[in-house]
């Protein structure tokens, strides 16, 4: 990238869509933003802003003019001007808000009185509506004239005297009736509304169960406040389960590819601070056999095999676990079961493993009674493994915490325990 | 749920949305499952039959009389008896083709002609198109007669006389503008065609970077061939993720919370065959220095530490790393600065935890000499953790492997190598 002058800057990135512009300026380096920003201002319009990266996005909001930054906002709809401030500072969001007009100014306001993650934060405000009894001849004269139609809407919604929505017609039913037609006569069959203090994570839920592609938000009295579209869900959707994939590996979900060295020991060092916790219990586990381990040193050649595959057996059965309960494929219905099936299952892997694993240990060591224990030892390790894998993120998800934040150091805390003093509990018993 | 009687049953059943029906035969036990299809096997219609998991969807196939078959897959969009039938055995597939209209079959058997997972599969063969040329008015005249249009659409495509998409009107555009307005002059900026072999993984991301409702397909001279709407994009973008955080686990992506115990086992029993290799390895590496661990126990209980803390970083490492190649924010201009930084974040984390884990040894069993070589060891592995979990899934990447099925074996494997060899290989140096 040769930042070498406005006019072929320009050029280059004229063409781009906003999302493009945006990946551009999270890739390249710090110096290289800034350079850009200074350079071409013009470009970063409310668009590019919406497309950036949280960390990013501050900084970039940091070096625009005030005007710059009005000008940006003023165009965008009142949901992306929501995402865009709700986690800024008070006077960054007060400068943007006072960039807004007043009736969008309200409407972000309103939007910012419900809670974070909620329908209400990530609605428009932008809709149409039009009475049951209307015809589609009457819809079309409407719509033809009205003044401040959203950018894009999929559906008129009907609704009563009261502003509560009773149903919907697509826009591909209105123009495909004739103008006499009733629109009560030609709505969908799929009309559900969303409480407005629904978690976006189930507002994402519902859509991608029940094929929406928007959907009106009411309030407490079933009034319509705003409308959900199915691009909005589609982001939630996208980053429930970029959080589920990060905290399962133990990565703050506030991380980024483009964070700096320090940003990035943030979102992870705390992690790993509660990894030594545990691998220090696992520890004093070990030490409570070092006459045995003194005695006879295959034990601690052996050893880390069996919390190894306690561990990875674990980590399937809970990440099978937490998806499941994720998209609500986990239900009581078919708890007991599935429970009685990662039991099996890890009986089944511990079976296995015990024979393949007691063969090469003897191959190995010729040792036939650690044979033995190493077999009995992979059989309750396993076993515990599977066990624990679906219990304990079963148990977190009842306790109202994040499964895929936890989940993991607590399995593999117990697969490592009882692993090891399974194993040479078991070896000290029998051999010395 | 008690399966009593068919009325019951029905009336349970008929106010709920196909999409959770499915959902219930899933978390249903088999016998249950049989059960409900025997007494009301009319609630399975088509739109059930495309909700459901692959493994039950054979399943409940298989049980179906082959005119309820035929009944259920009559109404469904052609993308959706694409996917139903992609993945059945041939026989099945003819019966099922057998049952459409000679049209629905050769759009069907036309769509299973283009390559497994892409946009030729995924598309629907049902759009509405229009010459540029037209105006507002002809158009929703011609909607009005139009016998057979799909059943959601978002778009009236312009074609040119060649059948190429040149633009495209949104349905709200066309409403809101006068009888007399050109359909050209009301087009759409975000307007882009897709290629029909484009994989479908490229076409989930197309539609979240560019926030696409539908897009038109093209074949290889630029004729359109069908269209792809944002619920099928969804779709695709949710199994991708889960693809990602399943084989992140070493867990089949085809595997099911509704698999039975052998199902379940043949989804992860292979990951843990490949773990248990690489444990061995690691054993190796410890059994060239049963001599130093004969001498001091504690190297046996402080080892594991070591190991476990390099896993767990070059895990959060390579997560992120996986993650960012999905979703292309990691690419040749940022990728040399992610590897500086990733070495840098290692060392980090490898001063902290030295200083933090010397001191515990310290206290624990008061061998200086011991608390230097385990800081030394820190330092290494986690350095060398860093860097690994990026270069792994870059290099995995290169070769056009996926880096999220093999990342994570390669990642720990060397850092329990690596763990293991410094410290036992430094206190064998310092100490003995």
């Amino acid at each position: 990238l040769a930042v070498e002058d406005v006019g072929r800057l320009n050029e280059y990135l004229d063409p781009m869509h906003s999302a493009d512009i945006a990946d551009l300026l999270e890739q390249v380096s710090a110096p290289e933003r800034q350079q850009i920003l200074s350079l071409v201002p013009g470009q970063i319009d409310g668009e590019v802003l919406s497309e950036l990266d949280e960390g990013i996005r501050e900084e970039v909001i940091a070096t625009l003019a005030p005007e710059a930054l009005a000008e940006a906002v003023r165009d965008l709809d009142t949901d992306d001007v929501v995402d865009l401030v709700e986690f800024l500072g008070e006077d960054r969001q007060e400068a943007i808000l006072g960039a807004l007009d007043a009736p969008d100014r309200v409407a972000v306001q309103m939007a910012l009185s419900y809670p974070e993650y909620s329908a209400g934060r990530l609605m428009q405000r932008e809709f149409v509506v039009a009475p049951g009894d209307w015809t589609v001849g009457q819809a079309i004269d409407f719509l033809r004239v009205a003044e401040d139609l959203p950018e894009q809407f999929y559906h008129v919604i009907l609704v009563d005297p009261a502003m509560r929505p009773v149903a919907y017609v697509t826009l591909g039913r209105l123009l495909a009736s004739r103008r006499d037609v009733r629109l009560g006569s030609i709505t969908e069959e799929t009309f559900r509304t969303i409480a407005v203090d629904l978690p976006e994570k189930d507002v994402a839920y519902a859509f991608n169960q029940y094929h929406l592609i928007s959907a009106p938000v009411v309030d407490d009295s079933g009034r319509l406040v705003g409308v959900i579209t199915i691009d909005d869900a589609m982001i939630v959707l996208e980053e429930e389960a970029e959080e589920d994939i990060l905290r399962l590996a133990g990565v703050s979900d506030e991380s980024s590819i483009s964070d700096g060295v320090a940003d990035t020991v943030r979102s992870r060092l705390p992690w790993l601070m509660v990894n030594l916790a545990t691998a220090i219990v696992a520890s004093m586990v070990i030490s409570l056999f070092e006459a045995s381990l003194a005695e006879l040193v295959a034990l601690a050649v052996l050893m880390p095999i069996i919390a190894s595959m306690g561990g990875n057996a674990g980590t399937q059965s809970l990440t099978v676990a937490v998806r499941a309960l994720a998209t609500k494929d986990l239900t009581r219905s078919n708890l007991m079961r599935v429970i009685r099936r990662e039991g099996a299952v890890g009986l089944v892997h511990g079976l296995v493993f015990a024979v393949v694993m007691s063969a090469i240990e003897l191959v190995w060591f010729g040792n036939a009674a650690l044979a033995g224990v190493i077999a009995m030892a992979m059989v309750i390790n396993l076993f515990i493994a599977g066990l624990s894998g679906i219990l304990v993120p079963v148990t977190l998800d009842r306790l109202k915490l994040d499964p895929a934040l936890a989940s993991g150091t607590f399995v593999t805390t117990v697969t490592d325990v009882v692993g090891f003093f399974a194993f040479l509990g078991l070896a000290t018993l029998v051999l010395l």
